[in-house]
């Protein structure tokens, strides 16, 4: 069986995210979301948040799931029994970024393939940094995240 | 008339904004400077010394007006009657970042455009952040900000 | 009145192409649709078929001509009138080479100014060369250029 | 199974080549080493050549096979049934040229997906031009090429 | 007698900050390793820690030495009798940093030049906040930094 | 005494060109420029030409030799006496193809090292290309080539 490691912040979980763990599912038996918590990292949403979030927003897609990670990558995608972690490419400065991390990676642990997706062009300019200064002005989240998202980013801000 | 809003922090305007806003002035029959006012971001001047920096450097240019604008830059832009955004273009790190913007004010609101002009050659590689360092460590600012600015700025590093 | 020129081989004309000239014709009074006839550019239609399928093309949208030209790009918009030359943006290599010819043309005639457009998510990575590709391996061209664009090359790949 | 389809000119394939095809065994239960046969493409060797080349430099690998093709990619993999196209990434010119077409196949067949493996970095900078410019040279092709491939060179430059 | 200085964080030094000073000191007859005191920036280790590690990094190395500096990099450069700034080129986005740095510089004290040296293939994504990254997570610095490095990375994080 | 090759096709020479050979005799004792005679890389003029406008270029700068040649650039440069490839770079394209050459370099002669200057910014965007274009539709060649070059490029195009 394939399993392929999907990680991230997921700060909050946006429909680029979803793009990418949707297309991986048609070429990997399994795909776990490994939700990354790492502290010196501040989050608008806490772990729990950023887990829930993602699981409401997969509902309905098979072969995922949801889970938080603490320490290296490729440890846990080992304890996953997953063979590859999978990435989205959006742009330049993505790519270099993403490529130092696979690099490190295999380093690290030489049995575990970093493979990329490129973004689908409607979300290639999508992030949740981006997601977040929307909603902090009152924008319209439409296309950009799921309506669960989107509503817990709602109420986040009026706390 | 056609209108053209060039936003920004301005912290502080440098004389590559300056080129961008003169020469939006040949194009469009009304500039107006937009300075984003927003507490997310640390700025070295406050928002007013921001604006007046702004008016200062520009004194002596016709059909520009320099406003303070919080919330979303499209809603701003359709204030003012502005149909296009204009934002000057650097290097690669700015193409990346201003793309995204483009592609979410658009998806936003589609009837603002938002176009780029390059920067000048002798303009290319200055940035607000850069002048603040140089200043910090008291190196000579003349090419790269008005003398009113570069007045500001001491004064601003001796308080 | 503001003259835009949007300058270009166009063999063929692609469906990103069109989206850049009708979002001029949004913020500019007319737009001068320029067909390059540079005879050491290998084109595989000549310069009255490229005219012919620009036109063809842009029926039906308003305030558009379309005129072939030879000799420099900032000459041809001086003899329409034009300010502004404007260009689409797709990606890192269009980037680099539409900002040497903009510092170029700048330095050829300081009173035209160059403005870009980013490409629409879904033509981002669109390009006549990629059309022409797919076209002689009888790929499918809906979505990538306009129907009669797509029946010229049908029956030129049969000449 | 899984199938993925490694496609290519590889005139010459190069250790560049090998090491992202030997990496997609690992992650993938069949790979097809897909030799484009692109008549419009010059090519030093022709297609006969390059698809021994490439026999020779796979034999000892497993589970790959080694196939000429025409025509559109996305019915090459099709054809194999294939649900992945694999590609190597090694810097920015391929990162943009490697997403249009990543893009057009998307377009052209939605069912196949393209994913990408970074380059090794001691093969970050290698290409079959460099290697055939150093040939030419009479340069040192060790840790280039296989050895198989670069006896052929040789020859092929004597002829 | 040519003078270079090698200027840096050093937060800590890398094996590809090494690699970059050792290959400079055969071509330049001395090699000044500047350390930045610069207290904007935050750094895991104080000035003296890294002035420390990076000691004990280059020993066996000759004709450098290590020295602390705050201010301007022109400034520092002069007073070391160089007449050069090396820096090593990893990727895109040291690229455009380095380029604005060395345009900056070059404004400041046109008597100084910078030159660029391209990290080695297996240094190409290495940098030093990555190392502290995969200090923090326990995994193997071997190959990344210094076994002296190493060691105070792992003291400074049980602290 | 430090000995440094600058290579290129100067197919003319420019005055980007002429500021990175200036600026190299400030750092080392001398500077071989050498001119490529590539016969599968179509030039407008053919070797002989090429050097001569190189030496009639730099006629006043001092410590400069212009010397044509063939092969591998590492056996040229070692043949000179150099342990330094100097190269200009201007942008992101030039800055991948650069890195390729300078990483084949390193692998083919690993005592030659490659060290890049930057573009000054009035030449970022000139390109012996771009001179051939402008010059063959009369554009003004003044600021983009030395009066020497212009007036052969001039009688070249008329012959």
């Amino acid at each position: 069986m394939s399993t392929a490691v999907c990680p991230g912040s997921f700060d909050p979980i946006t429909l680029g995210h979803l793009d990418i763990i949707e297309r991986s599912t048609y070429i990997y038996d399994k795909v776990v979301v490994g939700v990354a918590d790492n502290p010196a990292k501040r989050a608008l949403f806490n772990i729990e948040e950023r887990v829930a979030m993602a699981e409401d927003a997969i509902a309905g897609l098979g072969n995922i799931v949801v889970t938080p990670f603490d320490g290296l990558l490729v440890g846990f995608a080992k304890e996953n029994g997953a063979q590859v972690i999978i990435k989205g490419l959006r742009a330049i400065s993505d790519f270099e970024h993403e490529f130092q991390m696979a690099h490190l990676n295999k380093k690290l642990d030489g049995s575990i393939e970093t493979v990329f997706m490129m973004a689908s062009p409607e979300f290639m300019f999508l992030s949740s940094s981006a997601v977040k200064e929307i909603a902090a002005f009152g924008g319209d989240l439409t296309g950009l995240v799921a309506q669960t998202t989107a509503a817990r980013l709602e109420r986040k801000l009026q706390e």
